[in-house]
């Protein structure tokens, strides 16, 4: 028996499932409606059309064999109706109708429905401050607004823009303004650190001090309290409590919320606090007839077990598959997340899964972590580079809790941060990573491969090897050596890498031995100082604190991830 | 209380387990013996110092941070004796003695043991044929063979290369031979295929036509039956029954057997078959207080369940760290390998985890596998490239056995192997596969990840809605169309694709009608024949498939992987 389906939503989730149930159930009528006129495009591929790297928008909007996927595509190909212009008003659950509007002409109607699919997607968070509706200030909400951005600055209008929010967004359209385009780039987070709550401090002062070497300006700790405009209502600069930043344009990427005006009105079970929608595994909402999918849900977070609110497009057309699926009748599941999360920055790759050692401390854990710097890929082979990694793990239960990247921009990182979302996904253990059987051959790894080694780290600080000193107390300590008065800094590099420091610092702060005599020169390391080791990565750092202790000499802390991160943070002493 | 440890074998899990050991104990005495002067050396590296891509062989021995690692560095830096050129003759196990040789002196000495580890490795298999021994044959058997052939190539001699066997060492070799040398390189294989046992036929076809395109000779089904010699003893040809290959330089490269004549002499427990010495799951042997690690050893295969050769230098070094652990009394374990694999060849990477279809169905699984050719990262990124998964599963428990990928040469075939390495070891069905978080953004995947879309389309097989025809089944038909008398093949690209297709064949045997026009020129798709649909990728046919099937055309089947699969394997009528 053909049933009718309305879809509300026509971007990603909304598509995905339209065009999955057609296939399962291919009597069924299909209707999606949008209130834009442009649909079923790749929203996340925004600032690569505005850097260029995407020449036209319909290339968001195309298949991969070069087909615009519009309305009359989705009628011919697929057998799905699209009523584009088209604003969904209210939904009536008893009488299962939805009353919509064409946007057009301003005529309403109703569409009767014998399943409802709510796929509103999200919205862009519009900060509440002066200015905001000034001309030449855009969220990065629809291919609309980043054909005008690439119009206007493709016309050589734009000399300055001020980007507001570090998150993923904001830094991505931050890369897309200076790399390509040479237009002066000012980044602004309200937040201490750029991709909070998304990574720890280590990593995104990494990443900060990249964005800084490819001349984008960030601002930390500092919120836009007013945009300042012209006489014509152009946007002219964006006012912090610090300073005044002059800009052609404005970028307003400081987060998106689910778009639940439709749900919520409708007396549908909301989320409280960030306010998705609430579904079930089977993506159904609090009314049966109603499912719900994509970036206005609440999803439960498969590591903290809380509900969690998970806006990116491969999760939505996973969601929007299993709705289709359930509404067809065939039950699947969409359990949660665990917040994969990877990211292009200029030469530098980031990436995240689970959660970080800050939200793991918060959430109650007994958390701990791991800092490693191993090589991408086998140190002897061409163009290898370090990357840096951080393993989360509860100490108790040896639950690996999340995993951070940074390194070179290709595809290595995503390996290791696949293969952790899969098992964390799965509950497991530090021997679980210490045993995943990472493919082989020196152009790809090392023959330990770096999550392994992770995870043998994350073991030693378990079994009480590895005593190790967080990188930000370290780094307070070489501001102000009055911190810690008995520290000592073990330098077990090279002694031609050590030389500058110990030169700077003096023997009495800085010492160098490096890791080969050790052994031979274990008396002239003094026994009454709590020795910091230093080495490249880390893990010559930690064979020397374990001869040590051996030694008697127990005083010892390691600092994880060793120059390898401190470089890439970097730090006035340590020289370019 | 000091115990003394005696470790026969200095290349990756002898030296592994020795310092993992001396870390966790410091105060014991271990001793590590091996026969070659050089030691502790990247083997899998020595395609690349072949190549010239690693210019020295002291890089292959050398750490991270360029310390040779010889005896000196184990002595001062790691706190282990090494004792090269000394061959371990015979165990004594009752009395825990190892008797050993000065291959310098020619001096016979006893070391006392509390444990020994037998981390013998693996030696080349020779084929026993006439001239084998003849001066100008190298097996890749150690660092010694290697810089011999370097010199010679770089002496310039070398013109012309005969590589013996098409596994991985093989095709690396070969690319080292012509792709950096530009040397005349035929590679012969006695089975039928390339990898065999590894991969499937299609993917190995895919590969050979890539080493044919960049000027390998390749001879599949062609075994080594003899190696002619000049009157200086100098091999000159390789023969085979169909042909003469001219060669100044022959490799062997027939496959590996594990090192067991030592355990093998002192009684303990060897498989049956490939001959590795048996261990459980702590690296113990059948004698309590002898361990074994690394290419000597039989290991268990976790998808088949059954004993396993796995001779890899990544499984070496966490099987050598396993041993020290139990060795110390830290109980940790390794379990098995689900036998991940991975190569560069030339422009291509190549991968498996898992077991093959071949491999499945002689395993007695209800085995089926899913073929696909997703792009390796968002479509509409710079730079994408096709990749071609195959996923293999068992119907009757939707358990997933194995993966393949064949695609361009970068990391984004690791993120799907090694995700689904884990997933496999783990006994994880198809849903857990569709259902993998795998890190999304444009510059690193599509929204629907390839490994997502592969489970999804093995998922629509074991649903029914997908009817496949493997490619081996439709080129035959292409070679003759008599075989299938019956078949029509359905073009659903653009008409300008098909369209030299179409007028080759004609409109009997190849029917172009694009897929946007399937629904409304329905009537011209003939009821009569059985319809091979083909697109560029098998995604589009699978929907016409389903459309056809609910207009009552159920007679079709979708060719899997579409052209991006036969224009890899290559055919005459595809022209190109």
């Amino acid at each position: 028996m053909s049933k009718k389906i309305v879809i509300v939503g026509g971007v990603a989730a909304g598509p995905k499932a339209a065009c999955r149930l057609k296939r399962l159930q291919p009597s069924w009528d299909i209707t999606v409606v949008d209130q834009d006129s442009l649909i079923s495009y790749g929203g996340c591929g925004i600032p690569y059309y505005v850097s260029g790297d995407v020449a036209e928008e319909t290339a968001l909007r195309s298949t991969s064999f070069h087909a615009v996927r519009d309305e009359a595509f989705f009628e011919n190909a697929k057998g799905v109706t699209v009523l584009t212009r088209t604003k969904a008003l209210s939904i009536d659950r008893k009488a299962k109708k939805l009353k919509v509007e064409n946007l057009q002409t301003g005529a309403q109607s109703e569409l009767n429905y014998d399943k409802l699919l709510l796929a509103t997607g999200s919205k862009p968070f519009v900060l509440p401050i002066p200015g905001a509706d000034l001309d030449g200030v855009f969220t990065i909400a629809d291919l609309h607004k980043a054909i005008e951005i690439k119009r206007r600055i493709a016309g050589g209008k734009v000399g300055k823009v001020v980007v507001i929010g570090g998150g993923a967004i904001g830094i991505e359209m931050a890369e897309a303004f200076t790399d390509l385009w040479g237009i002066e780039t000012a980044l602004i987070e309200f937040m201490p650190q750029l991709l909070p709550r998304i990574v720890d401090a280590e990593f995104a002062a990494m990443l900060k001090k990249h964005l800084i070497d490819k001349n984008v300006a960030v601002y930390l700790s500092e919120g836009a309290s007013e945009i300042l405009g012209n006489s014509e209502g152009k946007a002219i600069a964006v006012k912090t409590p610090q300073r005044t930043l002059e800009a052609d344009l404005v970028i307003m990427a400081a987060g998106v919320r689910p778009r639940n005006e439709l749900a919520k009105e409708a007396g549908l079970a909301i989320a409280s606090g960030f306010g998705g929608i609430v579904v079930n595994s089977r993506m159904q909402t609090s009314d049966p007839d109603i499912y719900a999918a994509g970036d206005c849900i609440a999803t439960r977070h498969l590591v903290t077990g809380k509900q969690a609110f998970a806006p990116l497009g491969s999760l939505a057309n996973r969601e929007g598959r299993v709705a289709a699926d359930n509404m067809a009748g065939y039950a699947t599941t969409f359990d949660g997340v665990v917040g994969s999360f990877i990211m292009k920055a200029f030469e530098r790759c980031i990436a995240a899964t689970g959660i970080s050692y800050e939200t793991a401390v918060a959430e109650g854990f007994d958390a701990d972590y791991s800092l490693t710097a191993p090589a991408d890929r086998a140190h002897f082979f061409p163009n290898t580079a370090a990357v840096i990694l951080q393993m989360v793990f509860d100490k108790r239960t040896r639950r690996v809790l999340g995993l951070q990247a940074f390194g070179a921009m290709n595809d290595s990182i995503s390996a290791r941060i696949d293969a952790a979302a899969v098992l964390i996904s799965k509950g497991a253990v530090i021997e679980d990573f210490s045993m995943a059987e990472m493919a082989y051959a020196p152009p790809f790894s090392s023959a330990i491969d770096s999550l392994n080694a992770a995870a043998f780290v994350a073991d030693n600080i378990c079994a009480g090897l590895l005593r190790k000193v967080g990188v930000a107390r370290f780094l307070a300590w070489m501001e102000d050596f009055n911190r810690e008065p008995d520290w000592l800094a073990l330098d077990i590099r090279h002694a031609k890498d050590a030389a500058i420091l110990v030169e700077k610092f003096g023997n009495e702060k800085w010492l160098s031995v490096p890791y080969p005599e050790v052994r031979a020169r274990l008396a002239e390391i003094p026994a009454d100082k709590t020795l910091i080791i230093l080495c490249d990565a880390g893990t010559r750092s930690y064979e020397v604190q374990v001869f040590l202790d051996h030694a008697g000499k127990r005083n010892s802390l390691v600092l994880s991830g060793g120059f390898n991160v401190l470089r890439r943070i970097g730090a006035g002493w340590l020289g370019k």
